[in-house]
């Protein structure tokens, strides 16, 4: 068995190139929900959903969120109500929003609905979010502290980011399967996502990150970061913000404690003393997903460097 | 002050009329909610919504609902999650059912959430839900009790209805302005809507009828039923199915605790004597709103009726 720790794009890309090369049944993934939303009362989710629609077939990959062939009718309308409509949701994608929220509002968990969106969308791993509890990630900027998506869509990321903050991550519970997908998995991959707002918010729901500590599991990650540049988004400014250089060195910082293996990409091959010296093993591959068969490559070597480790 | 009570289409095609002869600032409408519903948790009301669109210029006049060049992407797409579409809320309607809803879970009443929607639509008079609480119109089948869009719009009203049930109706209050509004208007006028299911549940909401029979204000009705026949909608079947004959009588006597003047069609001239006989003034003209000249005619008849009668 796979667990995966998953932000949106970059996540789904890896595990397009996994399905490709190992069974789905075995694969579970575990999501982040740090940079879930409201917008119009709708519960958004756009790393569950990123993956959503790209293991669907859905996504619209070349511009990197939502679905390919949406229309913004519904936003164009409400916008005659005064309603921001800076975050692009598609009529589409609000379809998904307004299902899940309809079924929150009915009882179920966060994960229970994400279960069932996927059942209808024939998506064939299992997706847990990390919390069922309220979790949102926060940035500090200039301007105080301002909601994820706020920093990351309408101000597309400009500013200084001073902190990170997961705002209810303290009183968050880890989701049911959560625990046990860490505790049973034979393997754990930890996707080239952005460290500080994709995976750190999985790594602070309280019991996580231990999980990860005692599990048996070899764990591996893959950088996000290439030749000092985030392949997407805005990891590498922001690991800058924090004081912290744009390296895979870096990356294996922030992971030491739970780490065995990290995967870095050629560029980088530099490193690889430097990351062996944080007692991980590295492996230096080509970690850039530009095509079906080089995610299926990258996905290959990664299943392999945490098979082979005893 | 003119006060309506009104249903959705018959109702929004009367108020083009009398906004076109007389002053919207002095119009005050209350309007039936008994054919609100609740699809994928949005709260819709399409009687309010009937008047806000065709008051607005937004409306689809030929269908008879929604608004002009609408477009279903979301019904599409939440089909995909086992939903039902066969209300065919279009994305433009469904945004201002998103925006109604918000409104009401951010602590907004029905009344204050309708006059934000009719603000942000520049509509010009003033719009009441004739209740703020739950009141659901539901009709008895030979299949048992079903909500009133299923018998309107999923059975196109087909099959005998038995009884029509005002879900809600006892522990209703009507909503701050309504019963103001009957007491204190001059003119009251009982748009040309369908008895049974638009202006019964009005009259349900206990208060109501009781502040129509003492108000100082004269009160016409127009009938919705034209040479036996319902100018649109089920009322003429729903009338029989309750073994009344759908005529204009049967509107006077539905009324008669409380109307003055009933406005009937030139074709329905025969009646005006069997409808005196119920102690009601008539008026015999055209009532047929095929056009804009045919609404304002109507409408200016109506007014004098009821300016007329001391």
């Amino acid at each position: 068995m796979i667990t995966l720790l998953a932000g949106g794009v970059g996540a789904a890309r890896f595990l397009q190139g996994l399905l490709s090369v190992h069974p789905p049944s075995d694969v579970t993934i575990i999501s982040n929900v740090g940079d879930d939303a409201d917008f119009y009362g709708l519960h958004v989710s756009p790393d569950i959903d990123a993956v959503l629609y790209h293991l669907s077939g859905l996504a619209d990959e070349e511009r990197g969120f939502g679905l390919t062939n949406d229309s913004y009718n519904v936003l164009d309308a409400i916008s005659r109500f005064g309603y921001d409509t800076w975050f692009r949701l598609g009529d589409a994608d609000l379809a998904t929003c307004l299902a899940r929220t309809d079924l929150l509002r009915r009882g179920r968990s966060l994960s229970e609905a994400t279960r069932e969106l996927a059942d209808a969308l024939v998506v064939p791993v299992h997706i847990i979010p990390v919390t069922n509890d309220r979790l949102r990630t926060k940035i500090r900027t200039d301007d105080g502290i301002i909601d994820f998506q706020e920093y990351f869509v309408k101000r597309r990321t400009e500013g200084h980011a001073w902190e990170v903050i997961f705002d209810g991550a303290a009183n968050a519970q880890p989701a049911p399967g959560v625990l046990d997908a860490i505790a049973d998995s034979a393997s754990i991959i930890l996707t080239p996502s952005n460290p500080l707002v994709s995976i750190a918010p999985i790594l602070a729901v309280p019991g996580v990150r231990d999980a990860l500590a005692s599990t048996n599991a070899t764990i591996a990650a893959i950088s996000p970061i290439v030749g000092g540049k985030a392949l997407k988004g805005p990891a590498d400014r922001m690991l800058r913000d924090q004081s912290m250089p744009a390296t895979p060195t870096t990356i294996g910082k922030l992971y030491r404690d739970f780490l065995d293996v990290l995967v870095i990409d050629n560029v980088d091959a530099d490193q690889k003393g430097d990351i062996e010296a944080l007692g991980l093993e590295v492996v230096v591959t080509d970690t850039i997903m530009s095509a079906m068969d080089k995610k299926a490559a990258l996905a290959r070597t990664v299943v392999e460097a945490v098979s082979a480790k005893p």
